[in-house]
């Protein structure tokens, strides 16, 4: 796996009782995943040798992020090392432009958008549809909020340009909620699909996600999770896909991003699915039949753990444990900083309310923020 | 932890959601444990200095086996190391003679039993109560099934005594099954109990684990969880505690065999419980507060997969999981050889039936005894 964050640590993890040999690229020793992972090669995955050298002797190659430039996995592939998502599934996850254009060629509805090149564009852009505000993000680097603005007027729309990199513009959306669509998807084309979950943003940041999606008409479930098979065939996706979807005011789906690897959205399914996302992730990168991906409990919430101005958790992750012993604490092994994604919580059980209260009350404990 | 078995990689694995640093000592880089973890340190812990150099920074030495002497341990302690559990209680899982003497002091019910000096000794052991088959056992030493001899005569007690060390007689206990009550206790005295289970064994080696016992009488059961719970108190324990029981015909529990640590009676927990023995194990040496150890399910069913005549399983490993995707496999990274531990796998549901048949099939085909 390319990439020591915390998503390769816990697919190690998930990879233990499959038996899995698991080799790491990781940038530090320090990295999330090295902490706990035998075999790792320090190293830049932006260096084609480095890349080179750590395929070396794999069965096959997959991700911990979507950073790894395109024609470094060609080059991989040329070598004869499988490469899972592939080059050209992984292309739609990497550029946000590439993306809306494949999911406009196969019909899957998206935001309004299309690609600007300066900012008297993005005023036409947006007085072709409902004016301001519309949202602008460079196509290429984005994630967790980063890459992407929401701007009032032509004049705040310089910002974005600055960086040189193509601008797409999109609509912005009037949604009730964001919705996650999971799927897991093998070479030979086995592929299951999670129950679609509710994920609660703060600033841009994925806070709360809540399986399964609370007061989800069935059909619309049903079409998220048939949209988000779809797009794992039709984009040649192997491995765990998610879609973040909009549900509008008006009850449609929308797509708003692809993720090719594990995501924050499927966290909850480590406690609270028969097959965890990582354990599916890891099966179908190697084409092992996938693992049943139907729920345990009725509900099961994740809240991530964000560092706050303590840097030593150590005394709130003892009261987390003592005041509810079926919480289940992931952390990542990190150094806490403010804002910082350090580690998420799940709970379970048949009652939303008391599953959702365990599990804020325990992330934000563990953050600070609460104190009782 | 000190030793490289699968115990102590499943316990890696339990260790890496609650952020534990997990430092091993292993006797070879291929041991089990020694392929999942970062930080391993190759060596013998049977050398003092070894284990020294091996506990410098560490928090606390806990164990995957029963095997490092006892005046090891009392170095290390001297040293201000942490030895959890310690010394003074680990020595009931090492030697049988001081556990059986323990057990009688704190009213424990054992079977009949006393150290014997000769095969002499062993008859007159014989006549002091229902006569041959008696059951000798070394003091030290002995594991699944090793060690351990049923004797029918005086010329074939000959043979325990040919290594030396002190042999220990019991009567043979007329029992309709086998069960096992798993507790946990951290330093501070916080303990929990699991369900008590039934453990069956094939050859003298734990085959397969029913959670919880069937058809076990509730006052039968909540005896041999007081009796655990009292036991882990009474000789100091910290971490998971494993008594072996016997069920005899006239309805009483006497205990067979004590493990401090992990043990396989346990492994049921990491699919069927809301937290696992290892979590919880991790828990208490660090002192951290336990977790719930209810079961999730209505029945779990454990059984170990055995190496057969065939050295490679991958292709039975592909049938299991294509068969039963809620199967949960966990495969200890172990070259097959016939009759070795390779693996386990655990099953749930709420029909007892289904629930034995699809880990039997499994671990069956895994093994090679079932081919359809």
């Amino acid at each position: 796996m390319v990439g020591g964050g915390q998503l390769a640590r816990m697919t190690h993890e998930a990879g233990i009782p499959l038996g899995i040999r698991f080799k790491l690229l990781s940038d530090t020793p320090q990295d999330s995943a090295a902490q706990v992972v035998s075999d790792v090669v320090i190293g830049d995955y932006r260096d084609l040798d480095t890349l080179r050298a750590f395929a070396r002797g794999c069965d096959v190659i997959t991700f911990d992020h979507e950073h790894v430039p395109t024609e470094h996995l060609r080059a991989l592939e040329a070598d004869g090392i499988p490469v899972r998502p592939g080059p050209d599934a992984l292309v739609h996850a990497q550029d946000k432009g590439v993306m809306r254009a494949k999911l406009d060629a196969i019909g899957v509805p998206c935001p309004r958008h299309r690609i600007v090149s300066d900012p008297a564009d993005v005023a036409a852009f947006a007085a072709e549809g409902e004016g301001f505000p519309v949202v602008l993000k460079t196509v290429r680097g984005g994630y967790d909020g980063k890459g992407v603005w929401v701007v009032k007027s032509v004049e705040e729309a310089a910002e974005p340009f600055r960086a040189g990199v193509p601008v797409l513009a999109e609509e912005k959306v009037d949604f009730v909620r964001e919705l996650a669509a999971n799927v897991v998807r093998s070479p030979h084309g086995q592929a299951v699909a999670y129950p679609v979950v509710e994920s609660q943003q703060v600033n841009g940041v994925c806070d709360t996600v809540i399986a399964p999606a609370p007061d989800l008409d069935e059909a619309l479930a049903l079409q998220a999770e048939e949209m988000a098979l779809r797009i794992a065939k039709e984009l040649g996706v192997v491995g765990h896909l998610a879609v973040e979807l909009f549900q509008t005011r008006d009850g449609r789906i929308l797509v708003n991003e692809l993720a090719m690897r594990p995501h924050n959205s499927g966290h909850w399914t480590q406690d609270g699915a028969i097959t965890s996302q990582f354990a599916n992730h890891v099966r179908a990168v190697l084409d092992l039949p996938l693992g049943d991906p139907r729920p345990r409990a009725k509900w099961t919430v994740m809240v991530n753990v964000l560092g706050g101005d303590y840097p030593d958790m150590y005394s709130a992750y003892l009261h987390c444990m003592a005041r509810d012993p079926q919480l289940k604490i992931h952390m990542y092994g990190k150094d806490v900083k403010p804002g910082r994604k350090v580690g998420h919580v799940n709970t379970y059980g048949d009652d939303l309310d008391d599953v959702l209260e365990r599990a804020r009350h325990a992330a934000g404990y563990l953050r600070g923020t609460i104190t009782e």
